[in-house]
């Protein structure tokens, strides 16, 4: 068996700049895991590491389609390019996440029959050992026809099978009411192609409660409402999170009783924390790429080169072409 | 003067049942408002309550536009038509939420030039005295065109300076990013229609961690989005408030920590509590229609009845009725 390829890592993009991408780089080299980075010639790399230097790169502010063709030179672009030209096993970036998802589209290409590759994430569930709710779309398609919704069930649940290893999913639609006619014209026409669907487990609809229930493995939607949805997930308990730590500094008794609890909340704390599960992934290529989020901390940047490490040695991009094909959603797709 | 009409109650439908509903009825009349409680003939009204009594009521179970078609007597219709005849100032229920709807819509009727009602709901903004978010549409309209968003816009703005005594609102459409061409086409040209729109205060766009940011003071969006994105913002609410429960139950010094904490996180409970601010309003009507929460507690119920009652002794709906007249959003709608 030939050793791993290495992870293509972008450098630039991360708010804390490319030396906590390398700080991150380091913690995921110590676990054995090659990286090449794409970044700035002072990078000091080291065990495991390797450096493709590079100054320019893609910001946020720029329009991603036009930056990521006319900046060949782009951390983003030089790094998904080494992912096609197979030096590398898969792209990951803290940078743009239009800019990523478009290096990797362009680069890497969709995976045959898929129509629009989507954004997933994971969202731990509370209190529980299972495996994090895959949910998608987070943002790759703000508009979208049954048949993407479609896909992005069999994408989903290729996923948490493949990297989570979750035994037969439990994929379901987001919607405004459990009922099959619940929701919008093109969850309601999903809905019912996917409960005739094979190669799935489909559960029904959820609602916005359930992306914390433990009610599915997999959560189904358009990359508006996703979006909106996870924004509002992570608003809402960095608010609440806030809300307790104002109350623990309110007066000195719940000044104590902070104190004492603290211990007890810092799972709490690691569960919602963004940075335990290492970014979204892109889903639906045929190679795979990892969106982290700006604001990573170096951990944050690990766990998205793991991410990204794992899914190419569980083989996610294979099993996820092979449910596809056994399925009919490639064929059905393809009838679009 | 003459004296207030009653509010028009439906006893029915709410999880606690006809008691319950009793009970904070006598709450509300406590505060010297007028009630008129439609529930089983067993109720005993006391001071300021008055019975009118029906034996029939709409479940959630039914498809609510062929029950309030065909039950002339269920509780939420003969509570509506009191309000349409004059006998009543506003309704409110918290029984099966498209039952108070489409009684509401069909007994009430559109204001002049309003295509499609909406529902908003408050939402505290933490740790602030400022007046709650005013977020809509959280269900009534699963589809909308352009339009429909900037009707909504003016509804909720109408109804933040009529009811909340908010000062020249800012309003701003719920989007993937906050610059103008982010989003569905829907809202990227509900956007720019409303950057010259007069009478209202449009401050662009803003994304889903800003429900509790206070950024906005109305937000707006479709009922799908909006439905989903308010079920994921309670739901995230309670996994976190329970966690810290659970927390504080993990061990001694845990609990110790947590009695000591809990006078301060009263505060917190007290925002997040769907029971402070008494359900959703239904927007765009000749009249006031509150929906409260299934779960609603007496104080829920109370607070329901207070908020039509308010509605209409601010004269909300004649307040929109202006509003929309002389902003031009009526005559642009009507061009639809």
């Amino acid at each position: 068996m030939s050793p791993p390829l290495p992870v293509a890592l972008d450098a630039y993009g991360a708010d804390g700049g490319p030396e906590l991408v390398l700080e991150g780089a380091r913690l995921a080299a110590a676990d054995g895991i090659p990286i090449r980075i794409f970044g700035p010639s002072g990078l000091e790399v080291t065990n495991g590491i390797e450096l493709d230097s590079t100054t320019e790169w893609i910001g946020n502010e720029t329009e991603p389609v036009a930056a990521v063709r006319s900046t060949p030179d782009a951390s983003v672009v030089r790094a998904a390019a080494a992912v096609a030209e197979g030096r590398c096993s898969s792209l990951a970036s803290a940078g743009s996440t239009g800019a990523t998802m478009t290096a990797a589209l362009f680069a890497l290409k969709r995976a045959q029959g898929v129509h629009r590759p989507a954004l997933a994430v994971q969202i731990p569930v509370p209190a529980t050992d299972r495996p994090p709710l895959v949910f998608l779309d987070c943002g790759a398609n703000t508009d979208v026809r049954p048949q993407h919704l479609i896909q992005f069930a069999f994408l989903g649940s290729a996923f948490s099978a493949a990297v989570l290893g979750t035994e037969s999913p439990g994929v379901a639609l987001l919607s405004v009411g459990e009922e099959q006619k619940k929701g919008r014209p093109d969850v309601v026409a999903a809905h019912e192609a996917l409960i005739d669907a094979e190669g799935i487990r489909f559960i029904g609809n959820v609602e916005g409660r359930d992306l914390l229930s433990g009610e599915a493995d997999v959560i189904v939607t358009d990359g508006f409402t996703g979006n909106v949805t996870l924004k509002t997930l992570e608003g809402t308990a960095r608010a609440v999170a806030d809300a307790v730590r104002a109350a623990a500094r309110s007066g000195p008794l719940a000044a104590a009783g902070g104190l004492l609890l603290r211990p007890a909340l810092g799972g709490l704390r690691r569960t919602m924390d963004p940075n335990a599960v290492g970014g979204a992934i892109l889903l639906g290529l045929r190679g795979v790429a990892v969106v982290a989020h700006g604001s990573s901390t170096p951990e944050g940047i690990a766990n998205a080169v793991r991410l990204a490490h794992r899914a190419v040695s569980e083989r996610a991009v294979e099993r996820t072409a092979e449910l596809l094909a056994t399925s009919g959603a490639r064929r059905d797709a393809l009838r679009d």
